[in-house]
């Protein structure tokens, strides 16, 4: 934990720096990367002198995406490098007034030289928690017009990550846990970021690696990758390899002719006999052999593509000890699987175990069956310990559904690339992520619609997962700030936000607090605007007062001391919060996770912030009337 | 044009910089943007002997996306941004070799240090240009480890480049000329780039501005943007605006109390009469009058809501000659609209023109068309020149089909803001751009696969777009490098590249030449591998000269003169690409740019390429057998 402290002392530059947290990955997030609208409400704000009123804004989606029942919470991390580093250089200052109508007021653009997140606060789930509809992924309170500006990078930074780390977590439920999932979006992602955010996010909900280079510098994801369609076909024939020696793997000896040893190999492989064996088989035995081979292939395998077969042994000469071979370019039975064989069976006759193949066309269900059965037999032929088990790795437009497919045909693939779908996000290529205004000076505010899947839950609030006697969490509530929090064996009124008929008692075996303290800013100082001075209540809090009793309302916090030196959540490394995510993920009732159906998780409010929610609803409605 | 002599003079940094193109526009595209087997193919090309062979590649996509017949082509500036600064930086290349295995011979990192695309010549499509499936939109050649390294970053930079483009044309399209577009969609864009990259690309594409701030400062894009529901629900009331005196548009006066005229004129369009006409009137006149206007509002504008009329005067005390309302927060004919006309007839009065109001939920046919019947009624009844004509934007998850939808319900829209759907790519969130090898040491090289659509056309090509006498383009034929061009006036025999049946004859009216230079490199610079003497034919060659008259084979270029000081196309800004991009939108025949089955635009080949690439093909397949 680092504590306030480091933070706290106010707004200049040097002090943000001593916090020691880096700005965000890519640079061009800047204060700019912004609506424009942001900057005409903060000019608004400021000339009507509203601009450092106290506003609460609630970070939020409304539905989870693809088609589920559970979202994967990321990409916080960048918001805390953002607001930690949330500064108007003068370049910037120069273009926002470019920008605004000439009319504006200089002294504005002196007021955003002296802004940065030191009045701001937020709260944050953790990044990495399974998260539901409505519950606030993020409580970001502060001066209006300042956390007014940051609600377009927030929720840009929240948006994709969130949203591609679900769909890396719906992969791995339907890949299973045993498989080895790996990455390959970069070239389809939308745009360079696209790609960068793509490999970190899907590493986090429980991929094993990427195919991106600049994601394994930036962030530490293990790398894959072997070679492509283009490396095979940039190869005629097996003459053209000049440098054909290779050092056995213990260095005890040197094959002067590895080309020559795979083309052995190969030769064997047709004729299906052992090197040892040939030399005391009569002509009778070898066409037998032959044809038991024939019917393994299906008959199929005559003449391996030789451009292939001298892609593939180039390759093992220079990566003797990592030898994975694309082996679709041409035929995968009639000449990749035969092809790789023969260099994989010279390598182990010099030390060496080659990792395996990679399918990315055809059926991969067919293939990868009848791979490993050729691979199996030749693990009997030829005594080659642990070749049955040579890693089969699949890539070629998987997405969920093919992931599914593939399980139901029965397969033997051991590792995955996925590309497109995941990266894309191509079954929903958006989250609909919202920033809305919870509470402005003390005020609970909430947005109206006629959908009522948009009405916004007002005020400042609290939230709690609470845990079911066998271990899963059973729903999630929000309860006004300065409510009591929910104890263990205690029972609790859950309310349906807005079905008034939807309820249950709950008694929780375990209570976790949800929204944590990821940036305290100055902690807790009140600011007064001068347009709607906090000392007295309006006629509406007067109104409100008498009319309820709820105690969480703002106005109470008058009387609460100025609390400081609150405590920063740490910003844990990439591989902790993927272990999380992991863990959160096998924490879920199995129910909410299935891709038919799921059972939706609940989520609720406290009894009195249910009132409200209704009380602040009909005092804001309009009434029609009817003629 | 620049000439190739800035840049043609070796791979050191020093005469790069010379040619003054900038890097990419985010600094996070570098050479490690990348899949980690480009760097392992290279490694295995360079360990080989094979790094220095020539090859040639081609960008190309395989389907229109969106279901329709045509694609814009984006990306290329920042292609060639990253060409002309390609090098690796210690940091990186001690990156590469910790991710490497360590057998990996320590040379490779000394050759990576010495390259640069000083090698490497890019042929494409310019920029903006209405592009087909299989037609090369870039041709890259140099030494295949160097262009090996090239092809995620340059697909990356194209694919979503070219979707976005494409989507906003799209949306252009359907939404007509007269119509103004905004691009709204930073926040729900796949990550930050995606963001800068969809407001870049749309404007590319037809749209006329952005909200994006920081893409208006990168690029010069229009912006756009008004105000949020959270600044509307920030206030309470009228009251708590203390600031509310503004001078009149020609300074001439001061009206002390902005907020109570805004309220008069709040009571008038109650009433429905003109403030002059008021003293007058007798209590039945007025109540005569109310009746009317209550007809016109379908009886339902009681009172407003006070907190939205606070958020609209005070928007407008900030912005008198930028005064734009968004109106539904609590309830657009109840409360919105006439909230904005009191506003916006204040205004009036001091001499200000309001922009106009944003709907941003419900029926928005519906509510444009009651909106301007309300517009129009106040121009007649206050005489308020052009009010009837006052904007209305509207916004709200709008896509190509909500477009076409409210074009045939009719509607009163003059502007949209488009987000989520346009910016990720909703309706098809990838393009599939690839990048194949098609000659390497001027061998011809064909990518075969079951699916004839993925089967990749041989050669370095030439690519030209032939013209009708309507001024329409017909057809885009790919011929061999070295075949003579079509001319205008002769048949050319055009054949469809896999089926044989489907050929035919073209006069061109106008030839116009498709690929042209953007990067020259050291042009025309041949490579000569160690592996592979191409002073020599080798068989397959020989063979073929044999069999075939076909004169474009790579074979005879080293008869040509090696040719320098070739041109490099300029990059123009992208306010002229967008002008390029919308002309060659309105160049094609109708029939292929229709929404509903749209006519597929013809690509093909040469006659003495057809013939080529079926003699590679059978070439290359291996023979089945069955038994």
């Amino acid at each position: 934990m680092a504590t306030a402290g480091v933070v706290a002392n106010g707004p200049n530059n040097e002090e943000k720096q001593a916090v020691g947290i880096d700005g965000p990955t890519n640079p061009m997030v800047t204060p700019l990367l912004n609506d424009l609208y942001q900057f005409t409400m903060a000019y608004a704000y400021w000339k009507g002198g509203k601009h450092n009123e106290r506003a609460v804004f609630d970070l939020y989606f409304r539905r989870n995406p693809f088609g589920g029942e559970y979202t994967v919470f990321a990409g916080l991390e960048e918001c805390i490098r953002f607001i930690a580093n949330f500064r108007f250089t003068e370049d910037e200052i120069a273009f926002v007034q470019a920008s605004l109508p000439p009319s504006c007021e200089i002294g504005f653009y002196d007021y955003l030289r002296g802004i940065d997140c030191s009045d701001v606060e937020i709260h944050a789930i953790s990044e990495g928690f399974v998260v539901f509809p409505k519950i606030p992924l993020m409580r970001v309170e502060g001066p209006v017009a300042v956390v007014q500006l940051l609600e377009t990078p927030l929720v840009n930074l929240i948006n994709y990550a969130s949203l591609v780390a679900t769909n890396a977590a719906r992969h791995r439920f339907v890949a299973g846990k045993s498989k080895l999932l790996l990455e390959f979006g970069l070239r389809r992602a939308q745009g360079p970021d696209g790609g960068i955010g793509a490999s970190k996010y899907c590493y986090m909900g429980g991929f094993d690696a990427t195919s991106n280079v600049a994601a394994g510098k930036l962030f530490g994801i293990p790398l894959r990758g072997t070679h492509s369609h283009a490396f095979v076909s940039s190869f005629m024939s097996p003459d053209e390899i000049t440098e054909k020696s290779l050092k056995s793997s213990d260095s005890s000896n040197i094959c002067e002719d590895f080309v020559s040893l795979v083309q052995a190999w190969l030769s064997k492989l047709k004729f299906g006999t052992s090197y040892e064996a040939l030399d005391v088989l009569d002509v009778y035995h070898l066409l037998e052999k032959e044809s038991e081979w024939s019917q393994l292939l299906g008959g199929i395998f005559g003449e391996t593509n030789q451009s292939e077969l001298a892609a593939f042994a180039s390759y093992a000469l220079a990566f003797p000890k990592n030898f994975l071979a694309l082996v679709d370019t041409y035929d995968v039975m009639r000449s990749g699987v035969p092809n790789f064989c023969a260099v994989a069976l010279a390598l182990n006759d010099l030390g060496y175990k080659a990792l395996g193949i990679r399918l990315d066309s055809g059926d991969l269900a067919y293939q990868s069956c009848e791979t490993r059965k050729f691979f199996q037999a030749i693990e009997k032929e030829f005594g080659v310990a642990d070749f049955g088990r040579t890693n089969i790795t699949a890539s070629n437009d998987l997405n969920e559904e093919t992931l599914d497919a593939l399980n139901k045909q029965g397969h033997e693939i051991d590792a995955f690339g996925i590309g497109t779908h995941l990266v894309t996000c191509y079954a929903q290529p958006a989250l609909g992520v919202v920033f809305k205004l919870v509470e402005i000076n003390n005020q609970p505010r909430i947005k109206l619609s006629e959908d009522v899947s948009k009405v916004s839950i007002p005020c400042k609030k609290r939230c709690y997962r609470l845990y079911g006697k066998e271990g899963y969490p059973l729903v999630d509530i929000m309860t006004g700030e300065n409510e009591p929090s929910p104890k263990v064996g205690e029972r609790i009124l859950c309310r349906h936000p807005f079905n008034e008929s939807k309820r249950a008692y709950v008694v929780p075996k375990r209570v976790e607090e949800l929204l944590k303290c990821f940036w305290p800013g100055r902690s807790g100082n009140v600011f007064v605007s001068s347009a709607a001075p906090m000392t007295e209540l309006n006629p509406y809090q007067v109104h409100f007062l008498c009319a309820s009793d709820i105690l969480y309302l703002g106005v109470h916090k008058f009387m609460q001391p100025v609390s400081d030196g609150k405590e920063r959540e740490e910003l844990p490394p990439i591989k902790l919060i993927r272990e999380r995510c992991i863990n959160q993920l096998n924490l879920m009732r199995p129910d909410h996770m299935r891709r038919l159906n799921p059972t939706p998780y609940k989520v609720s409010v406290s009894a009195k912030l249910y009132d409200f929610i209704h009380f602040l609803w009909l005092n804001e409605a309009p009434v029609g009337e009817l003629q």
